[in-house]
């Protein structure tokens, strides 16, 4: 498990029995080549890579300086590069491995007050896409899971208080889905699907 | 089991135990209505429509007659409604239920030889998109599953008898997803996704 | 120029100058096969097609019966099928044409409320997408405008007569684009191009 | 005009009579902000820009290393932002301006030799769409030009020696497509269009 942070990483791996943590930030080529060299080392090479690194700046493009606009690429399709790179050759090598993507409904489209996520969103799935393209003859299955509506996590349940248990999606819910991504016979490899709550407009 | 003659069905019900077919076209409005009747009268309301049902004819715009057009749409388009409509009513009675739709790459772009095939699959793709976001809020789940490729059936294997094992979708691992849709928790429901060997071109 | 009654017809061409008027049901095969052996004979071969024909109505799933279902498509996808029939040989035979299609932005998703009219639109894009590849290398232009608002007309003014003249699209600013499409240089051909209001949410 | 190199603005400003030539690499913030601080001074106000900068490194995922996939979304995203914020606040005061920029068929999807190029073409699109939504309602067109194959300029030509002219857009065609796009009447902006040769396999 990979996190920018240790304290993030110790509250995420105490919660997962067996997990171990490793600290970086996804956007720096240098703590990537280094977090994973250290897993490599400590549990051999990555058969399964689950990139959901995000980022949840929002606004429009007269408030979106570059600093946000590379803030919000570097972690969403620049981490994705770096982290897929230190773990696909010895996928090719053995003929197999997964790489599936926590991925938006910005992915898809520039909406008004989305001028930092969506451009970053859709490099990231473009990314993805052209991974699968090239990586699937090689026995790797990169899957992209398009998230549209908010994640039943404390930090959203606390900012929106006021709206009822149907409006979140359930975390074990999307677990499940990336769990059957990953056991999916080569024969029928799903790139891409999205999930909402039954309840969203949409 | 819907087939649109009854030596089909006999074929399909012998190789399934327990199933129980019914012949209908499926783009016959009295027709269709008549089978869900029965259907009705034997088994009960129905809670999972698997709507497979498809068409095969290849042409460009200058070959395609009208007929051969409205067939297509006829199969794939009219007979999803037709076929949805006799099982939705009683589906947002009990607050649930789950359509499923086999869909196909066509319904994404309208390529050279598919001026027949391509408008009614992406009519039919239209028309779940439109029943799944009225249908959603009742609790049905409407799904969209975009095969990529040539299904393995003793029909393709003979006209592709030169293709490699690897070339095919299996039609087990076709149904595995399915399987997982229709068991997708509410609060995580995919609409769409696709389906492809992890070797195809795409 | 082609419209349903003779009514209509007298109406729109008396506001055009040196206008032809031919009646026909766009979605009955012997109609226009009828209508356009009279343009032939009165005016020889088309050598542009504007296929504007649409239909309004908008009602979700459950309220939407297969007629309706039926005209829609009829009107928007079946009926652009005839026409271009009826004008494509001579066309290909010349080496130059150019049709074009009013779409929507329906064409592109099915909404709620647009369980007929989405697909029918679905149909109409992916038909003329079908058309353009292969009617492309003949010499024929073929282009589809998604028209995302509601266009300036009497009817449409009575329906919504308290916007602002800013909520409409000017029916001269979209011929406008249309001359345009019709007169591109074949070396870089438009297949598809939106246009909105400047203030339109989208 | 602005140009990467003084030889390369050289070149340009001497084709085109009355063009003014400013050097600045699109992708570095204080080169853009440097020049266009002197456009200002010497020009006054922009009204229209045109983004044509682009990148052409194609590659696929193993061989694309993070300098160049920094590289090519610093061309065609990160210099979208950079330039569209110069001239996108007085625009605003003034209530009209056009902002228009060259895209590529990658913007849409990521192909497999297209890990860096594809994914920074989905950025600027996406960034682009987002412009158009916070910026038309100030009266304010954004516009995106997919471009789908090979320009006619001296370079292609080169690489490309036994393809005939068909193959190839002309320059001029595709700049007078910009320039109506730029003509538009606002109650009918086009925010996206493609252009092709009419030979073009798509």
């Amino acid at each position: 498990m990979l996190a920018r942070s240790e304290d993030r990483l110790s509250e995420l791996t105490s919660a997962i029995p067996g997990a171990r943590g490793y600290a970086a930030d996804v956007g720096d080529p240098a703590a990537v080549r280094d977090a994973f060299a250290r897993i490599r080392t400590d549990l051999g090479p990555v058969d399964t890579l689950l990139y959901n690194a995000g980022s949840g700046v929002f606004a429009p493009f007269l408030d979106t300086p570059p600093e946000l606009f590379e803030a919000a690429w570097r972690v969403n399709a620049l981490g994705l590069l770096l982290c897929a790179r230190e773990v696909a050759p010895a996928m090719v090598e053995a003929g197999r491995g997964t790489i599936l993507v926590t991925g938006a409904t910005a992915s898809l489209r520039g909406g008004v007050n989305f001028a930092a996520f969506a451009p970053a969103k859709a490099a990231q799935r473009s990314l993805a896409q052209s991974m699968a393209r090239s990586l699937g003859p090689h026995g790797i299955h990169v899957g992209y899971v398009i998230v549209d509506g908010v994640i039943d996590i404390p930090i959203t349940r606390a900012m929106l208080s006021d709206r009822p248990d149907d409006f979140f999606l359930s975390p074990d819910a999307i677990a499940e889905t990336f769990w059957l991504l990953a056991h999916q016979d080569r024969s029928a490899w799903t790139f891409e699907l999205d999930v909402r709550p039954f309840g969203e407009k949409w």
